[in-house]
């Protein structure tokens, strides 16, 4: 069985994700989105919140899996049998980040292979801080994230 | 079962090629590399040669299967049943001809999956044509090809 | 009256270059769309056939006009009155290309602007070459080539 | 009649911006340079300072008014009757940077078009920020900021 | 005599800079490897103990001098003679970076020429900051940075 | 002694290399300005044409030496004592075309340095391409290639 895992912050997450977690699943056997944290940043969401979203949101795909963790990446990988770390690239700039990455890990274990999917052209300039930006203005996000998402953001920015 | 292919010249075949050969067939149930003619580009090999060349040195890859073809990239996936088109990245330039070709791919039938892999540093510079261009030098390409290439490539350069 | 020139070989036109068309012509009173040949250049389509291909395309767009010329872009500039010329732009790639070709008008005539607006981004993969390599196979492209377009094209296609 | 919106911080106006602003305006109608606030980020001059630093650098351009909001780019523009949002490009980051808030702001409302003017090589490393850097050692600006901005940005030092 | 300068944090020292260092040291009479702090940004580590590393690592090149100050860039390389700045790059966005701040340094002195060295394949991921942050996980740097700076590394992580 | 190498087509030369030769003669002892040729590659000017022009214009520089050969580039820079290879780059395409060179340069030969200067912004458009293309148009391009080079320029569109 071929397992990929689907590291990222999800603070919140998008359309954009989700179109790369669809297109993932159907790749491998086993696809686990995970939220590794950085301890220090600061997230807009906890990660309680962030795991909900992304279980309400991938509940029709059977093999997709929901996790949070506070391991190396490559670490995460090992232990849980997974052969491959997918990520999406947008742009160059994203391209460049992630070869380092990439490089980073391949020097940490070599035998987990970065593996890159080209972000959907409609979703290339969504990122969860564009989203987090957007709210701060009285903005239509239908487009970018789904309900639930778009729900929760609404509650933040109330509460703020 | 997932299936993938990895399309390509191999006019000749590199150790870059064989690099990502190795590393997209442990991701995938069965790997199919193919070579996919483009009938009006003149090759150094023949289509044969260069089977042989791939086939000598995949024969320790119990998963990978080797195989030439005229088809439309998507449309060999597609008839074979592989769900994603493995490509090598090795610069930013390769990048953004990767997404041209992805995005033409995507319009033509989105549910192949095009899936990028970092080349290894070592790796980066080597091409089919820049081997070929050395030869036309007296240099040490042993880093670069497999033993086979070699003597196939010498075999070429002392004929002509 | 702002004019500007909306220059190329349009061999043939494409829905990337019509989505430039249409948007450049509502940024100025007028866009003139030409065609400078290349005269060393073997076009797909005649000068007369591409005319009338972006004659069909544009008769709703009051504003714009169609031409041929062999002048360099700069020169047709001045001599129609155009302060700006028009570019898309798709990648990385094409940026770097047209800086070098804005470089050499802005040096060869200060006063004529070169504007260049992002292609769409269904259409960023879009240009006559990958249309005229898709004809090779029989592929759909009914969402990249209007109809006339279309047929032009498999009329080329059954000749050759 | 036409009018385009040129958006910034100007903290503070350079030579490159300008320059941007001289040749925006042969383009259309009328051209609206605007301060646009993001409240969250400090800046070095008051917005008072940098309206007079941009009223004062433009007087001899007709077409062109200043203003300072803190509305959203596409907001702004359309409340105005603006067509096009002008940015000046002096590298490939700022290229992939511009393409990501247009496509936000193409998503927002598609009918307000981004335009980009390549910056003039002479001012391709001239930004706000790496005045306010340069001013940190006693080094010449003089080709890189007006006299007036010269005299505003040593009076901030010499007080800090 | 020709003189270069290698300016930097080193913050700390990795096995990126001393492959530069090395490789620089081959190309000039004497190569000064100088710490220019920017006094607002914090370091891990003392300009004492960068100092230390420097020399620690750089003993046995016979023409490389270790030193600090708090200059411009090339107002410390008029002082001392040199005619070159050496700087390595890894990346599209280094090469950007460092067009930006060349520009800039021949804006300010025209005689002090820039010079680009590729990074090593081997190191083009290794930066101080990723070092850094490697550090906070328990993985294996010996590759990245020598024996001493490794050990400083794991002083200051286990005091904080 | 330090000695480097600079080498090209120089077909013809244009004051972009002559830039480059400037700023570089200023590094290095001696520096060899060589045509190595591909002798596939089909020139505008004779061998002896080019070595003529970069005589013409390099003999105000006591330590650049101007020579032709057939070697590949690392034999030529060994055989002669050079320590570096010089190139200039103008554009991220430069930047990842001279990376692969180097790379491979430094494959055949790791004591060989490949050395980058940055084109002067006046510079960054300017190629022998460029300026072959611009001789089929009346334009002016005093500012882009020395006297000689223009008049021998004149003289071989006056017989083709």
């Amino acid at each position: 069985m071929k397992k990929a895992i689907f590291p990222g912050s999800f603070d919140p997450l998008t359309k954009g994700h989700l179109d790369i977690i669809e297109r993932a699943s159907r790749l491998f056997d086993e696809l686990i989105v995970v939220i590794l944290e950085n301890s220090e940043k600061k997230t807009m969401f906890t990660q309680e919140e962030r795991l909900r979203m992304l279980k309400n949101n991938t509940s029709h795909l059977n093999n997709v899996i929901v996790d949070a963790d506070t391991s190396l990446t490559v670490t995460y990988a090992k232990q849980h049998g997974a052969c491959a770390i997918i990520r999406g690239v947008r742009s160059v700039k994203d391209y460049e980040y992630e070869l380092d990455i990439a490089s980073a890990n391949q020097y940490l274990n070599p035998e987990i292979e970065t593996v890159l999917l080209f972000s959907s052209p409609a979703y290339a300039f969504v990122s969860s801080s564009i989203i987090r930006e957007m709210m701060k203005y009285d903005v239509n996000i239908d487009a970018l994230v789904s309900k639930d998402v778009k729900e929760a953001l609404m509650e933040k920015y109330r509460k703020s």
